[in-house]
C-alpha cells in the first residue's frame, strides 16, 4: 500500500476509490475463475445501486457522456477483480475486456466510447492492465445501459 | 449414478435427460478444449433437429417462450458439455454463460428470457452450476433463432 | 519450413502470405496471452491499412463479398497469433472464432459469410484449425466494418 504504484494508489490518486462490487440482476453470479484465469459478468454503469446512465449514444446520450459510462463500468469492473483476487488488486492483469455500447444506427464512435473504460484501466494497472479489446454497439441493451464491459483477468501468483 | 445430487440425477428427477448434442450449422466444431477449460459454439433451441422456437422477443414470441427457448439451448449446451467431458456431467463446472436473445427495439426483458438457461443450469448443477453470465439483444439473429447460448466450462479432475 | 503440412506451406500453396499484424485503432492491445491461451481483439478486414471491405451484409455488400471480408480478417488473425506464438505458427492451435456480421435486419446469410473465415481456418491450420464458432449480425458495427473476427488459440508447447 505504500507502493505508490499500486493499483489503489493509483485510484486514490485521481481522487477514485473502488466501490462495492455490483451484484447480478438475475439468476447469475458476478464472475467466476478457473485456475488462474477470472471471467466476469458485463458490467454496467451503477453508482450506489442506481444506473448512472441510461440511453443509445446517438439519441439520449452524447460521447462525452458515453466515455463517463464506460469509465464507470471500468471502476465496477475493477471492484469485482478485486474480489475475484482475495481483495488483492496487485494481483491482477487484465486480459481482455468485452465493450458493448448502446447505440442508433450509424454511430460512429464506439471505440472513443469504450476508450472511458481502457484509459482508465491502463491508468490504473500500468503494464498489467494492457488489454485485447472486442468492441460492439447495440440498438437494444439490457437495462437500457449505454455500455456493458465484460472482463477476462489473470490472477499472478 | 446413484447419487441423487448428480446432475444426471437431477434432470430425471424433472423429467429430462441429455439430448444428442446438436451438430454445427457451418464448418466449425460443437466445443473446444484446451486444458481443463472448455468453450463451446452457440447453442441454438434445436429439439430433434428442428428449431423449436423461431423469431424475435417482442414480436413473434413471448417472454414465456423465450424462457422455454433459453431452457432448451441450454439442455443442449450440457449434452456438449457431457461430449466435451468424456460423457461424465459429474466433471463439468459451469463458469460463463453467454447469452443472446433476438428481439425488437426497445424489448426490456432479456435477463428473464435468459432465466430460463441459468435456472436449468443451476438446478441441474447445484454450487458446480454457479456461472457468470453476459446478456445481449440483438436485431438480427443466425436461422431467426430467439436465443443463443455460449458456454465456457472446467472439467475437473 | 520443409513441411508441406505446416501452416505457412499451406499459405503459399494457396498464394498468400502472413501480412504484417494490423494495429488496433484504439487504448487496447491487439492479443494477449495467459499461460498458453491467446486472446486476440476483433479483427477487421485490413489490406495495408485500409479497410477493404465497409458497409453492411444485405446493403452494401452482397455474400460472396462477405465472405472475402471473412477471408481478410481470418488472414489479420493469423498474422496476431503469429506474433502471440513468438513468430511460429506451427505452435498454434484455434480453439474458437467469434464472428460478427454487419448487416440489415432480415439477413439470413450469416454463417455463409463466416464460413469465408472458417474455410481459411480449416484449411491453413488443419487439425489444429478446428474450432467452435459464435455467430452474430448487427445493424452497426465499429468502423462499418462488414465483418469482425475474434480469436481464441493455444499455443501448443
Amino acid at each position: 500500500m505504500n507502493d505508490p504504484d499500486n493499483p489503489l494508489a493509483r485510484l486514490a490518486a485521481i481522487g477514485l476509490s473502488v466501490p462495492a462490487a455490483p451484484g447480478p440482476v438475475a439468476a447469475y453470479e458476478p464472475w467466476q475463475r478457473i485456475g488462474n484465469l477470472v471471467t466476469t459478468s458485463f458490467q454496467l454503469p451503477w453508482i450506489e445501486g442506481k444506473l448512472a446512465y441510461v440511453g443509445r449514444l446517438g439519441e439520449a446520450l452524447g460521447v462525452e457522456e458515453g466515455y463517463m459510462a464506460a469509465h464507470t463500468c471500468a471502476l465496477n469492473g475493477i471492484a469485482q477483480l478485486m474480489a475475484a483476487a482475495d481483495g488483492n488488486l496487485d494481483r491482477v492483469r487484465i486480459l481482455r475486456i468485452e465493450g458493448h455500447v448502446g447505440c442508433v444506427e450509424g454511430f460512429a464512435e464506439i471505440p472513443q466510447v469504450l476508450n472511458g473504460g481502457s484509459h482508465l484501466i491502463n491508468a490504473i494497472f500500468g503494464d498489467r492492465g494492457r488489454h485485447a479489446r472486442t468492441a460492439l454497439g447495440h440498438l437494444v441493451m439490457p437495462l437500457n445501459a449505454p455500455v456493458m464491459l465484460g472482463f477476462w483477468a489473470e490472477i499472478v501468483d
